[in-house]
């Protein structure tokens, strides 16, 4: 199987890549080759046997989606988007990559199947963003999606774009709402989300860490690992279980920023919590105000998507997958 | 006030421009100007003190949408589009003219405010067609968009965009998602709705009419009066009672076929629904079984959108529109 990764060189795509080449399967299906893609050149994940190829690819660059998809990957795993933060900030830039990019790359597909057959499978990350505020508790799977930021818009469009081209079988899309990824390894970041990864990940390692909203403030997570996991699962699923449906909110684990503080607690004790620093950011508040906190994801679960079910088990996975199995 | 259409020879755009043409004014504001565009050129409205162009413009002409946005209307009814059969035929050109096009036009307001400040009122036809089954019934305003049609994801992206440009500051956007019109003036049309209107039209002039469903189905209208109401309501609407939620599905009547079938014979009598001939089409049987049959609408109802509470109304608004007061 010839698998691609567009956003290859991101977070979530270094680790799918990582997986793929430990693997050398997807779902019991050898992996011969590995198409890695980004705006900058991703690294080859160690341990392959297959044909890799890391390229720095602009997707936005004319041709450029055809020329990859000329390629006939059989599994796509379309991650490439720039954030909501750039999205909101750039205006024309958000819709020319979340959206343009996106619909160019589906395009391709149904143009290269046009003179021969051709299906891959799209696995394609879409985001919990795609949900604005007032909502119900819990959130639905059939709760409408008006989103509230130009990048929560580009993703509910690219949903939509996904769907249809399904419907009209021009390959098998899954379209995946991934939950706010924590913990985020790395340094930590000024993504409004970054609180999140930040008071547990600095912690950990014996570092500072700023709070900056009250602890009652409850949201949507999913490891790392659980992220990759959707990916995987969505590439070998049977599609025709989706029911003309293919956009999946993902399920993850609800919890308030003191139910993240109390398993940092268990996990690293009280001079670990010790760490965070209350600086209130009332911009920061009023922004995650706005953000989802609970989803049924009923349907995702059905479908054997799974996540973490607590805290003390999203750290653990950080502490196996980034430190080494133990804390410093 | 100057005012544009776009489709605006169309059946409801027809309809919109008489009514503006007649009425000299949108609530109460003065119309000086009205620019009527469409593929082919509208004709003038009748009895129209201020100045009219009707132009034949191709919105999907590089260009086109800017030239039309740089007369700076202040009120744009953008009504142009192709019919979802058409868009289900032609792929490509029913993401040209009902995607690319309405972006163009949304483009081309962002572009034109950079020069100097422009935010005009944008009111997008939009169409229940954005919902696709299975549904809950009734369906409640906060239903997902899952469209079983191009058409219909088509319109969801439009609205997408419509909410995000709004949201942004580039124009005061308000999307009515339509209930099928009914009673359709003119001939017979081989749209799988057709039949909903033929089987009343046709027998109140004396015609056959011919029934391809069971009286059992259930379907949810509006006459084209209500709808033009529609247009000018949301023309005049306090945008901040739409809660940064833009598209409205709009209200309307939920009847059967046979509630249609006894609402004729109450108004015509008896020999008029002894026109309707039944001949099964499995074809459009099927087709119909996929659409929505009821909503609450109540946000639009709030808002203050009204349509007809029954069929007989919706009879009697077609005697009075189209067959000049009377049965022949």
């Amino acid at each position: 199987m010839h698998v691609m990764i567009t956003g290859a060189a991101g977070m979530i795509g270094r680790k799918l890549a990582a997986r793929l080449a430990r693997d050398g399967a997807v779902g019991g299906r050898p992996v011969e080759r590995l198409s890695l893609y980004d705006i900058v050149a991703p690294e080859a994940p160690a341990g392959f046997a297959g044909r890799v190829e890391t390229r720095a690819i602009d997707l936005a660059a004319p041709g450029a989606a055809r020329r990859a998809i000329a390629e006939r990957p059989d599994l796509i795993f379309h991650l490439a988007a720039i954030v909501s933060g750039e999205a909101e900030a750039d205006f024309e830039k958000g819709y020319r990559v979340n959206l343009d990019c996106t619909r160019d790359l589906f395009e391709a597909i149904r143009r290269e199947g046009e003179s021969a057959p051709y299906k891959p499978r799209v696995v394609f990350a879409s985001s919990i963003a795609v949900f604005g505020a007032p909502f119900p508790d819990p959130i639905p799977d059939d709760f409408h999606t008006t989103p509230l930021t130009s990048y929560g818009t580009q993703k509910a469009i690219d949903e939509l774009l996904l769907a249809d081209y399904s419907r009209r079988g021009f390959f098998e899309g899954v379209g995946l709402r991934l939950p706010t990824i924590c913990i985020r390894p790395g340094a930590p970041n000024k993504a409004a989300s970054g609180f999140f990864s930040n008071i547990l990940r600095e912690p950990l390692q014996g570092k500072e860490a700023v709070l900056p909203v009250s602890e009652d403030v409850r949201h949507w997570h999913a490891s790392p690992r659980a992220a990759v996991s959707f990916f995987l699962h969505a590439a070998m699923l049977d599609v025709s279980r989706l029911g003309g449906r293919p956009n999946l909110t993902m399920p993850g684990l609800s919890a308030t920023v003191a139910e993240q503080i109390e398993a940092l607690r268990r996990v690293a004790g009280e001079k670990a919590v010790r760490l965070i620093r209350r600086e209130p950011d009332p911009t920061i508040a009023r922004i995650v105000a706005g953000w989802p906190t609970r989803f049924e994801a009923k349907r995702a679960r059905e479908l054997g998507f799974t996540a973490e079910s607590s805290f003390d088990e999203i750290i653990r996975v950080h502490i196996e997958d980034e430190l080494g199995g133990k804390l410093p």
